[in-house]
């Protein structure tokens, strides 16, 4: 099985599949593509990106959005964006000058649900 | 305010305060704090052991049920078993020779709420 298809990310129209760590033990290559993601934001910066993004209204902001709420440099800031964008956690189109970014709540769901106490998640399900 | 105080995870008798990621931006110390979090768990061991933990028999685990599972050390098991206990994803206490690990499940919820899309907290909130 090629790599990408373990990755907890939704890739195109493969199926979302939630790493379970609460309740079975993850398999090495889970824990490797779940780790991945956890530490894409384990990073301040990036963390209150990904939240300025979610938040912010319309539920995307471009780059112009965003390097105000940061004393550092626009590569820097575009730097951490690539960062959140290969983990999965957001994605972004280009419109004219700017690319404009949205959280993939997809991603985003499946990384709260891991997390989930697995009594939450029988409630839930 | 003491630095403590804004820490995501619950200490002692405080009251757990989720940081709502998806709903409004977070401040610099609330990205610091679940930045911390997050980075704990952003390793491949640290996710493994806290799954292991999380759904060993009877919701807790000492370090001879877990260095099966690794060809690692058991001091280098101790101290990624040290980084999550730090984080306050999991807690320990001493019975006889054995430590015996349990999740924190205010913690974990709290982190999974932190990543719910806004639409799935406003449902179950």
């Amino acid at each position: 099985m090629p790599k990408q298809d373990v990755l907890i990310v939704s890739r195109g129209e493969a199926e979302p599949c939630a790493s379970a760590v609460m309740r079975e033990p993850l398999t090495v290559d889970q824990a490797a593509d779940l780790a991945k993601v956890f530490k894409a934001i384990g990073e301040p910066v990036r963390l209150r990106l990904l939240s300025l993004i979610a938040s912010h209204a319309g539920g995307e902001a471009c780059v112009c959005d965003l390097t105000g709420a940061f004393e550092l440099s626009g590569p820097t800031i575009s730097h951490h964006l690539k960062v959140l964008r290969e983990a999965g956690v957001i994605e972004g189109d280009r419109r004219g000058t700017w690319i404009y970014y949205r959280v993939k709540s997809d991603t985003l769901r499946l990384l709260s649900e891991s997390l989930a106490p697995a009594q939450d998640v029988a409630v839930t399900a």
